[in-house]
């Protein structure tokens, strides 16, 4: 199968390793061409612009950090949305607000292409090994196309309806459970420490009660303060709440945690947090960053 | 053994019947005394006043509502401290806050009685199972004095210490990941739900990830609006989300997740709802009280 | 002087009034037509697209409700910005984000057209008597030209810059002030009043300290429950707020305590008082509203 | 007239001067008793004990920091409430909260002493200059009584009930209210100076329109960073927050901003503000401590 893929950030390299070692042929493009000098350098050709990495591909593959760059690689002059054959799909995996995932829908359909809403849970190392879980909305049929690409990367697929938007929403309101349950962690974390109990110690306990795998990876990375290397940056997890918070102030639906939840980011962002591990966020919330600082 | 048990709302009730079912004697008193009738029928004697409960026992258990229960219960005229004797222990299970448990630890020593806080993981029907999880910090020879009572009662217990208070702000920190993790899974809902996804369909994405029992049988309640019959009241997590906050505000801890947790608690109260499930926190944050009022 | 209107809510219509009062010509538009009859009574010219209440006029006011209505009239097909002659100037009244004003302004400096952003402050009344306060930024040149506009409607103009996105960003925090006040009012009340002291004994007390008009003829309305007719929708204040927030986090700005203001403003919404006058904000976030619904 | 005084921090000292000025005889009393000596200097009697301070005088004024050091001083073994005449008055002008209110002026009914809850709105300047307001609740005949001591050092006396918590809780809205008010002006701050907009200019805005002499003189300290000398210290704004959500929370009143202002609180506390003006506060929760830390 042709396979476009724009987006080379850690996921997207990751998913295109993985796709090229599954036998697929990849067209590569990215906003900064030399990350894409890896792939290339395992066979994937490259795309100068969005337009011509959707030219004459079966299904084309975004992975990208934002609304904003999403709409920039889709409906750009030279964007992929012009490239793309009637009848190819588009695979979103990009975790995009529902309003964003509508216009590319609206778009995609005046096309006659197809448009798969697909955002993943899992980080770069579950793409490189196929084991991400895709959250897919869209046209069944559409949706039966990309199954290839599905199975290569990932271990299960989510069907959560025709309407693409709806897979967009759910992966919002996924991040926000983790989001919220770093945070919960890091505030607790705050709060035994302040009176001479372990982070361990006290993971033991939470985790004997959860048995969450998640969970125990996150709290074991918080309790050492091991935030480097990042899985997946601060920025985007601000991103993603930030989003959520909208999504849900546009439904008029109040999500009084969550927006303090925003905050969270928001100072984490302002202590210069950005390319850490989001993971770091309920140490700046709780002010205990000299603990951060400290981090080998 | 002779056990002295103080507090019989359903948990402590659920253990008293485990106790006695293990071949342990049994002294019961709570405040209103027709509580204590369905273990006195079981063989359990009944003690008309705190003191007369303590006397004579070699461990007493306390199972209240808050700290002023305990306080009442154990440091008034009447209370368990002057009839417990020189040497016997104190496991006090409530979920207190550490200022009350070092209070209640200080009175013992000058009592030289042990003191054990105790604070559990589990609901009733795990304390009926012996499924409970300890979370104990204490003298360790007094520790050790309960064994046969953790035995009974419990499958684990976590000895964080030997300082009463941490078991105490241990428990609140699991409570506090727990409350967050119910109202994060309900203004998920709320979200996901504005946008015509079912609250089932969600669960199984968030949970396929987090795979947590426990999150997932909240996730089930919740979203079957499920809040009766209660397995912990409403008006008790606010009070333990409450303590958290308190807590960390007295160490100078900054917790604003947590803050913006307890206030949704208290919409919650004014809802009318304080003896309800806890897990139906959520519904009162998002205003999504009109889907409760329709529980079955 | 001839001067194109666009937007006749309660505040346009004031202005336009106001304006017509003064000596002006008026050409005015609106997306629903109808609601220019009273102006047009009283010698406004009718324009049946934006495109043509921008034609032939030296200024153009626009007072409308959001970014999204601002860009329609301006940047769509039949817009403002084709109609608009090079040298004329747009005075942009909206309360809109400072991303919306950049764009406007780059938009009009591409055509050679002034563009002033000056939101106000004051209600319809303040308009009808001249009393607003404007406060303008754009190039100086531009906000002479303004002078005749402002001083109909206007008892004062602060200007904050050249730029013109700052006077929209100096109109959110004020706004964000307002609202702040508001709330802590509302939050107060509920609090006095649930230890039987009545609200306006409880304000002449705060007001006796504060001593501002502003915040007593809130803390009377609110007191009284008299929302309707309402002065400001809260649909509008919950967008001031929103945007405040949202501009702060572009900057990356944590801004706590406005974002459980916004919060509360959703909150407010969900229970239907997005009409009602943004003062009924307090009422909503202590679950007053009982006492809302009995308003005569 | 003969009046005890316990309690000599900055207001209280303050309040002594006055109160020596009008002619009164004064005994006066502080845990570290090396405070009494400026008023021991102009002529006030030194007690070694609050008991002593109470004894022999026909008003008790105490003007403490929190619950605790009121009830310490009052309930303790050789508190006041033992050296207070029968048929004496004990005006306490502490910021307390409603609950430790209530429990003095049952002991003071019980010792047929009287009890006048009459908290302050004033800084010490105001003290000195007899500008005080006082917002009183009690007996009114007790009240009556305290007619010369407030008239000594306030302008105004607002009576808001016989039920002495009532004056209390009165206080803690009123400094909500404040306290919401620099908050949210540290807040706009930052977003407008992170858009290039100076606070003075923004303050001349936004009082402006609320035109309130208080604002605006808080409004100068934050834009200046003059928060040294302190007019009045956070780590006391921060309890006076916390009682009022405490406060509202025990009577089930939500407060979501009250909450996530008490959290900035808080979080000033953790970055050592305790003893700075509680102006401050806008200041660490936007991050902006850099500019704090370059006050002159």
């Amino acid at each position: 199968m042709k396979i476009g893929l724009i987006g080379l950030g850690r996921m997207g390299q990751a998913m295109g390793k993985r796709l090229l070692a599954a036998g697929h042929r990849l067209v590569v493009h990215n906003r900064t061409l030399d990350k894409a000098t890896p792939l290339v350098a395992e066979g994937a050709e490259l795309a100068r612009t969005p337009l011509e990495a959707a030219s004459d591909v079966e299904l084309l593959l975004t992975m990208l950090a934002d609304d904003r760059a999403v709409e920039d690689m889709l409906l750009g002059e030279r964007g992929a949305l012009r490239g793309l054959s009637a009848g190819a799909v588009h695979v979103s995996s990009s975790t995009i607000g529902p309003a964003c995932s509508r216009r590319l829908g609206a778009a995609h359909d005046a096309a006659l292409q197809g448009y798969v809403a697909a955002p993943v849970l899992g980080r770069p190392d579950a793409a490189l090994g196929g084991e991400l879980v895709f959250i897919a909305a869209g046209a069944l049929d559409a949706i039966e196309r990309c199954r290839p690409l599905f199975e290569a990367l990932g271990k299960k697929t989510e069907i959560v309806g025709t309407d693409p938007p709806r897979a967009n929403v759910v992966k919002l309101g996924a991040n926000l459970v983790l989001a919220s349950m770093i945070e919960a962690l890091g505030e607790a974390y705050a709060l035994v420490e302040a009176h001479g109990i372990a982070d361990e110690t006290f993971l033991r306990v939470v985790n004997g009660l959860l048995q969450s795998p998640v969970l125990g990876a996150y709290g074991k990375r918080i309790a050492r303060n091991a935030f480097e290397p990042s899985g997946f940056e601060l920025v985007l997890g601000a991103k993603d709440v930030r989003l959520a918070v909208e999504t849900g102030e546009s439904a008029i639906v109040p999500m009084p945690m969550a927006s303090a939840l925003r905050e969270t980011f928001v100072a984490a962002l302002a202590e210069g947090l950005g390319e850490v591990d989001w993971s770091v966020v309920g140490r700046a919330s709780t002010r205990r960053l000299t603990t951060v600082g400290s981090t080998p």
